[in-house]
């Protein structure tokens, strides 16, 4: 009896592989016999998932949404409290494990093609308002508990959270001056957050 | 006689015109063709300035920020109060007008690069370091005009407001929402930034 592969359970398992050499090298260290050395899979096999560098490329993009998605999700499973919540929204993007490196780096290099390539555009948008709408409803939830002024329309303080925590989260990968202060002490970096809805 | 030619006049005068292609058709469009064509002068002349395309993408990326830097001191000479100052500074980098939309887009490009190449991140964290530089300065200019909560630490303040200036930049290009909600109103996004350090 042939052995039964199940096929959409690798593609994720190398999808990571991809991740990791991102988190550790970044994008342009994504090459079919690096991540073969990566998973521990042949180039063969990484050929029957992956067309190119590009493909393996938009895999690990869509895992690092899929991860970052189920972080949300788990987010809320695990706190009543929405303004808790929102903090740990807004930590879980910021690049301080491999993960979040990973996440970070592998969003900008979509950014960038997206300037150039309406498909990566549409989705990088859709997470973005993905993002935002997460955002929304736990603001809206914090409203509704009395936890957030009812003057600040949830919608539009979405905005300003999801620009903030993206450039934040994009400059301390840039910049080693922010991503100090940032793992030195994260507390203002949330409570500018707080703060904002909060009065 | 021979002409005299002013090489660095000519250089500037290339990159404007490498920004105009970036502005308007992205950085892929930059070819020495292109820019040729864009410039009037001919792929010899351009030739004469420029390596390649990574040279003149350099060149527009400095010739952004020389604009930016320029854009900053006449906001410092045209008016005397620092919080309209700190509104013109974040205005500045949004993505409203052909000479923003490029500067953005360059930056998204070297963004991605920099992920890659020590010498570009270090020349985009230095760019990084400089805008805070400005926003601090003006931020302690209010607080010592009474503006600004003295509560308020100038330059941890320049790193939130300058995270979320540069997240919402790269995102009103990445999103059309935001585009659209920022030129329908920038109201609330200059306020949720004065609205910071004024308590």
């Amino acid at each position: 009896m042939p052995k039964i592969v199940n096929h959409q359970h690798r593609r994720e398992e190398i999808a990571d592989s991809v991740l990791q050499l991102v988190a550790r090298d970044g994008f342009n260290a994504v090459t079919m016999r690096a991540v073969a050395k990566e998973s521990g899979w042949s180039t063969g096999v990484i050929g029957h998932y992956f067309e190119d560098r590009h493909d393996m490329l938009i895999a690990a993009l869509r895992r690092a949404a899929y991860l970052q998605a189920a972080q949300f999700k788990s987010t809320r499973t695990n706190s009543n409290n929405p303004l808790d919540r929102l903090e740990k929204l807004v930590i879980s993007v910021l690049p301080l494990d491999d993960r979040r490196v990973a996440l970070t780096k592998i969003f900008l290099f979509f950014y960038a093609e997206a300037v150039q390539d309406e498909t990566s555009r549409e989705e990088v948008a859709e997470y973005l308002q993905n993002w935002r709408r997460v955002i929304t409803r736990t603001l809206a939830e914090a409203q509704s508990l009395g936890l957030m002024s009812a003057a600040t329309n949830p919608d539009t303080a979405a905005f300003h959270i999801v620009a903030y925590a993206d450039g934040l989260a994009s400059q301390a990968i840039l910049d080693p001056d922010v991503l100090e202060r940032m793992r030195a002490n994260p507390e203002p970096f949330i409570n500018v957050v707080l703060d904002s809805i909060k009065r």
